[in-house]
């Protein structure tokens, strides 16, 4: 089973694929997509599902997972970063994969056993649990992240 | 030339299409895309993708036009129109039209002379301007206030 996960942001989104056979996790590829931002709203849009759709045509996921987020103090940014999140959904959903979302404390949990986690100590079990994971970013640590937390609960229901 | 406006929204979608001969603009079609309440997110942006894409088949605009928008009040407000902005936002780049955004003062002045015009003044005008048409619903009837704006500014150019 192949999971992808992702990070969406306008400025930068972050991608994960995992793989999951019987109980064992492991990684596949991550990486980072940043848009131009001396091009139009539309222009980064479009830049952004047209990696996405490369990346599906790729790795051919069977399984879709964004972060639910937490809405930023700045409107202007919650508008940009839920632009960027509608795109990305809407490219998951076009490539007919099941689309999943899981809060952020859900996500820290599957991975340090703790919902309050810091991202340091996300991104340290991440290279435990993925041995020699060469990470992309911040972004692209959070898209595998959210990937590993869905491989976690498909298993839970197997 | 044929113009396609949108108002996005997550509940509500207004999409009106216009046609520019010379100076004169006259109703080509209008209406409201509502999705489903009780699906998820990625299903109701692919619902909104999908009636987009197919009024698009139909009328073959020849711009895409969408109106800026304020942010809301209200964080999670503010991030679902995110999404379902940038949802149509996708749809219409996907289909190679060129996307210009006005924000809602200047389509107001477009409309009715004055920035702060009340939105009752512009779906009157809507109707003196569109004599006959029949507007599908308020949402509908600002995706065709802001098809007129990109008629006004396209013609100025010419």
């Amino acid at each position: 089973m192949i999971i992808l996960g992702i990070d969406p942001g306008l400025v930068c989104t972050g991608w994960g694929i995992v793989a999951k056979s019987g109980s064992r996790i492991s990684h596949v590829a991550n990486g980072q997509i940043r848009t131009d931002k001396e091009a139009s709203m539309a222009s980064r849009l479009l830049e952004l599902d047209t990696t996405i759709a490369r990346v599906i045509e790729i790795y051919k996921p069977d399984f879709g997972v964004v972060e639910e987020i937490f809405v930023n103090v700045n409107p202007q940014s919650t508008l940009k970063l839920g632009q960027a999140r509608g795109a990305a959904l809407l490219s998951l959903a076009r490539a007919g994969l099941p689309v999943s979302e899981y809060p952020s404390k859900v996500v820290k949990k599957a991975l340090v056993g703790t919902g309050g986690a810091a991202k340091e100590q996300v991104q340290h079990m991440l290279k435990v649990l993925l041995p020699g994971v060469k990470l992309a970013g911040a972004d692209a640590a959070d898209a595998l992240a959210v990937a590993i937390t869905h491989a976690h609960h498909v298993g839970a229901h197997l």
